[in-house]
């Protein structure tokens, strides 16, 4: 049994906040308190808001570029966030572009996001750091318990619609599990069979995060994971190994 | 707070099996039970085995594009299967192809696979009509509650490795759910905000089910979800709307 325990009782975070020190009050405030194992997942929006990554577009002052790929309907300012947030521009229709961000994730306008900011006229930054956040927020929940901490963002996808969590940061916990070479069920040998546990967990949490009303934080109970404390980052596709990165196949 | 609950009891299942009868059985013996506005997830494997969706390889006679296409190191006969699974390849590295199935899902071999099939030698493919199976699982599951079900698969993502879980079949929930037009936490109206809350549901299910040992059903408790007879199609890009289908972007 798997139980997702939201982290009730977080009051709204702003810049220079400590989140690591909110959810620790909160869970020890929480019936269900923090164990050893447990799998903490956090919004990226109140990691990257307490983080200061928030920007007042009216500040932005946006590039030629920017201008000329916001057209008519886009908003230079939170194209120039996109731009300077990404390496390389992996699709674009009309101002909506899929970036590849410096962390090496690809996702929509870099990750730049209008909603859920600290006030109006806003845009929240993923977090600079996303795995040394996790690590963080692991480190201030230690007095409670022996954790996993996952930084999670919801990201669309190609072919399929809407959203789903995935793992921008870990701490205490490897993105994948690999079940290569062990016998299934029937006894035949596994080949190339790899889960992304970490995103899995992430798309778990947002059931209870959600976009709006939800709360900054879910504990997750009950998982099985692997132990790990090498980051995000080998949960991704080297650029040269993606068959879809690039528009020519 | 979410619960995932296996069910526990199923005996393995084979080619004619009534999995609906053997999925009641086992949950009327469950101590947790099925309630109302649970979702059950099963497993693709469970049911395409039941409905007699595999086959053996030594009877699959390749078509010389499928010799080709298997090259040195592909098996012909495996590679056939994926062809007539697909409409369309999307991607290939070798023998290694990302289809467009008749269902309209974009994902490795057309999900043709050959773990856990019921014996050595033999592949499973994907059901014909997901969300009928889905359909069929809810109406058997009917005398104890009213829930929702949906069939999940685990399938690669461009960008991100590893698998996660997705919604093959949906019945008695939409795939999709909306936050456009709605406020945020401070009042900012949100654009194009949809979460895929059925694979969402397929992903946390995936932690319990898992590529061994698992067991071929998951009850998900207490999630919110929206209700609705249409299907998992509406959770799927349309090719001309879709920005990574085809090769040349």
């Amino acid at each position: 049994v798997i139980e997702l325990l939201p982290v009730a009782g977080v009051p709204r975070l702003a810049a220079g906040d400590d989140l690591g020190a909110a959810l620790l009050h909160a869970l020890r405030a929480a019936p269900h308190g923090l164990r050893d194992g447990d799998v903490v997942v956090c919004a990226q929006k109140a990691v990257s808001k307490c983080e200061g990554r928030e920007v007042v577009l009216d500040d932005v002052v946006p590039s030629a570029r920017a201008i000329e790929l916001a057209g008519d309907d886009g908003d230079p300012r939170v194209v120039e966030l996109v731009l300077r947030e990404s390496v390389r521009i992996v699709r674009r229709r009309g101002h909506f572009l899929v970036c590849e961000t410096r962390h090496g994730f690809v996702c929509a306008s870099a990750g730049v996001d209008r909603s859920n900011a600290t006030a109006p006229g806003r845009a929240v930054l993923l977090p600079l750091d996303p795995d040394a956040s996790a690590r963080a927020l692991r480190a201030a929940l230690a007095p409670l318990a022996d954790v996993a901490v996952i930084v999670s963002d919801s990201f669309g996808r190609p072919f399929r619609r809407g959203t789903t969590g995935v793992a921008l940061g870990c701490a205490g916990i490897a993105p994948l599990r690999s079940y290569t070479g062990l016998p299934d069920d029937v006894g035949k040998v596994l080949e190339g069979t790899e889960v992304h546990v970490a995103d899995q967990l992430a798309s778990a949490a947002e059931l209870v995060l959600g976009p709006i009303g939800g709360t900054p934080a879910v504990v997750v109970r009950g998982a099985s994971y692997p132990r790990s404390e090498e980051g995000a980052a080998s949960g991704l596709i080297p650029p040269e190994r993606d068959l879809f990165r690039f528009s020519t196949g």
